[in-house]
């Protein structure tokens, strides 16, 4: 009996000091949030577990505005978009031939958005086309380094929540495949993903643009002007069963437009988990969810507690929000 | 200098032992084009080749009619296709009302080509649409087992080429990722692509109909009909550039369809690799190039070889065609 005694002893001296040496997520406070997402993990991994899942199998889908990153005071790619009008119409202001260009050429992004789909459809023809992918990503990069956020004074690409880039490396080590699934540009995102967020081109799934393959000279694929599959609501499960071909057992939104994602997500036999960003601190980062013009949230707040789904309340949940302090 | 000699002498002994030990591709015949292949993968995974790639970038596509399996006498998508019509049609002969309809409804496949992309489309309606995809692979996966090769004798998805599926395991060996990007229906190739060739659901690219996600009860991702995107031509380095995201280093196709997928992968800097199976093998496969309605192959026949790509002659260069003696 001595002997089983010290043994016992000496595992739960183990886990007491384990968790604290190799904690996967330390800016997340030790509250319910976390260790839901914990118990999730450790149960799906578990071989001996009625709940495990092989690694195959293990796949996690991330929005990215307002999820993996800020989207405020509007969608970074949109702020990029407008940036890029007003410089092409200092060389050439005859580009600005609508109200939308106008209003975006003067940083008006509220009038812009007054011109619905059609105003931004015109503002992305103008940013986002007309040039081959390698040169819009190299050209996506160059902003990124040498561009402020207008309240917080960070680049753009240090806006990452440190919170998720922590839970998407603990997915990982605990091998998850982990994937964006964005409404944002397919090319926008890959031109900063595997850096930022260690997730290699063909795991982002966004919205995509026409493009051409143009083959006089060196072949190029050139980005044209309009839009062929807008990635969001709906079109999320949508892309997840084209691109990805297998029903995710985790999902990660902030809006509405992840509605259908964590519905089809959560909805799958066996172990499932649905989680939602909500954007509690103006603090240290902004406080917004249902009557915000970016990344709106609704239905979410209103079923998913119901439906089972983590609603991570980053003012109370996040320990700290930025990866590096601003 | 005894020294010296006992060590060449050695790694002499080494080098012509080791590959007999571990051919990696058992079922090519000592021709050119194995040797190719070989020297091209060495020299990409030798780190201290200045041809060497690291292994993210080691991205390979393949073609799938005619390129890992057989195309003859017709696409087999095509084969089951006109199946379920014919089936659809004993339960309910209205559904024949059209003349590409009927055509496939009595095997007619000339007869159904003959009414072009719309004739297709009819069909493709009303045998891949109007079911969700767990039913509509579960289908596919079940006319793959019961239905026999109306030459060969075996089944559909026995007619795999054992010397593609040799180089697969060879490249994943070496740490390539492998992906298909076909003219095929993506669903489709997922029924059976994981099995038949180790290739999971995402690295399938392949042509994509509309769907739809429902979410009255359970909810289900939806079959439609119609076409949204022809993974065929210049849609295939499209189809790459949207979904893997990076220009692959090797290409390997059967047909004019896959021209554009081999110019775009081998115009990259760098060591690039570009194979066309050329259909050669009457006596255990089948012959066919310029003049035949699938697989076509004429643009690359006439330029491949100045481009520096493989034209694998089946007939010389395989010293076995299938997994299995028919
Ligand atoms: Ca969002
Ligand atoms: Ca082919």
């Amino acid at each position: 009996m001595l002997a089983r005694y010290a043994l016992a002893a000496g595992a739960a001296l183990c886990l007491s000091v384990m968790p604290l040496l190799a904690d996967p997520l330390p800016s997340w406070r030790d509250t319910e949030a976390k260790a839901r997402i914990v118990a999730f993990v450790e149960s799906v991994t578990d071989p001996a577990s009625d709940q495990y899942v092989t690694p195959p199998d293990r796949i996690a889908v991330f929005d990215n505005d307002g999820t993996l990153w800020a989207e405020k005071p509007f969608y970074f790619q949109l702020l990029y978009a407008i940036d890029r009008v007003r410089e092409k119409a200092e060389a050439d202001p005859s580009i600005l031939n609508s109200d939308a260009l106008k209003a975006a050429a003067n940083g008006d992004v509220e009038g812009l958005l007054a011109h619905g789909k059609e105003g931004l459809l015109e503002v992305l023809a103008v940013s986002h086309s007309g040039v081959s992918v390698d040169a819009f990503q190299a050209d996506v990069r160059d902003w990124l380094e040498s561009t402020r956020h207008p309240t917080t004074g960070m680049a753009y690409n240090e806006m990452l929540y440190q919170p998720m880039l922590e839970l998407l490396a603990y997915l990982r080590d605990e091998d998850f495949s982990t994937w964006i699934v964005s409404g944002g540009g397919v090319h926008f995102i890959r031109a900063f993903a595997a850096e930022a967020y260690g997730i290699p081109p063909h795991q982002v799934v966004g919205s995509v643009g026409p493009a051409d393959y143009e083959a006089n000279g060196a072949p190029a694929i050139l980005k044209e002007p309009g839009i062929f599959f807008i990635n969001d609501k709906a079109g999320k499960p949508l892309a997840i069963d084209s691109r990805i071909g297998k029903r995710p057992i985790f999902a990660a939104g902030n809006s509405d437009g992840d509605f259908q994602m964590l519905e089809w997500t959560t909805a799958g036999d066996g172990p499932r988990f649905g989680m939602i960003v909500h954007h509690t601190d103006g603090a240290r980062e902004f406080a917004y969810d249902r009557e915000s013009p970016v990344g709106k949230l609704v239905r979410g707040l209103d079923e998913g507690p119901d439906r089972g789904w983590l609603i991570v309340d980053m003012a109370e949940d996040w320990g700290r929000v930025w990866p590096v302090s601003p």
